[in-house]
């Protein structure tokens, strides 16, 4: 019972380890100066450039096999990290809970697209 | 000593459960047809730019107190929450492992840019 | 005689009226100071961003239909030249020529492409 | 008299030979069956990411003297000529008369953001 009172409760997202990884990073190399908020958007909109050129000649089917190459799909795995290293480090900077502004946006979106009722018997 | 051993390994980042909710979130909308890899970048795109707009005509340093207002702190929340969402879908799609790709950039970063030895006694 | 060589080159693009429109609507309005190359290149973004989000769910077939609906054959053309503003202020505010410009990368294009030779009688 | 009227009206932007030159590079390399709207709009997408990578790091200041550097000129050139490019290819695919589309959007800008008046005497 304690062990269970204990527990964490789950989370949506949990990127503790990265942001603390990513601020000894920043540190290590002195690159708190460079990461002003503005700075870390512009990033992540480069790698999502980069995540998006991989796709943008494919079919909506192709698309949904590029992970059947393997040099393919290594530059997808690379550029998701890219993009997610960068958009944790902005939410670090500013001091957002993700997993708290992801909850809130996903109550948001299931009130503004409520699910059609299952089918009847 | 069992216990130990049957504690999982500490992530970087941990995005299992949102996965699973977005999952559940398109399946009771059918929209798992519109959710092929290269929509999903797009969408992406369409998020950062959100993003992005908050910051563009701000300083560095204006962007650095960008939370100090509640209502544009909001909409930070909103949008960071926005390009979580959708990076965690595409990669949920393409069935990969946001954790390991993310250490293994991570670990490239650092041998890229290796840190300077710290300053002498 | 004369006149022919009076004529203008015939350009690839000729932007000399909008960077003027829109040199003098900066000034009209002491915006100067907000449209450093950095910013504006966050502009576009956002503005690339909102034409994307147009055609994210959209097929490709279904694309290339776009412009059938007025409403959103009008947004289309409302952010393409949102685009084509943005685009055009930072080559002004950066003393680029963007005819000359145009020009080098259709020829470096050339070579990086070359075209196969037409099929034989 | 006669001249006058025969003279052509001044067009904010006039990209009709940017237009005519890539339909011949497509048409020369079979590449029409890749230029949907949508795969057009990803790849300005991807390249406005590229340009604004050039940008990122870079202080306000520091933007504005971009083309100090000749190497990052060149690149600077090289990203904004890209962007110009797959710009006037999604117009041309999709029909759209880029002069009065940005025409348009001007007016609409200077009643959306009507100037101040001129300081008085």
């Amino acid at each position: 019972m304690d062990n269970i009172s204990a527990m964490p409760t789950p989370r949506l997202v949990d990127t503790a380890r990265l942001e603390a990884a990513l601020q000894r990073f920043a540190d290590a190399r002195d690159w708190n100066r460079f990461h002003a908020p503005k700075n870390l958007a512009m990033a992540l909109t480069g790698e999502v450039g980069e995540l998006v050129e991989i796709f943008q000649w494919l079919t909506e089917d192709e698309s949904r096999r590029v992970m059947d190459d393997p040099a393919t799909a290594q530059a997808v795995r690379d550029e998701v990290a890219d993009v997610m290293m960068y958009l944790v480090r902005l939410s670090s900077v500013l001091g957002i809970d993700l997993d708290a502004a992801v909850g809130a946006k996903l109550a948001a979106n299931a009130r503004k697209y409520p699910a059609p009722p299952p089918p009847g018997p």
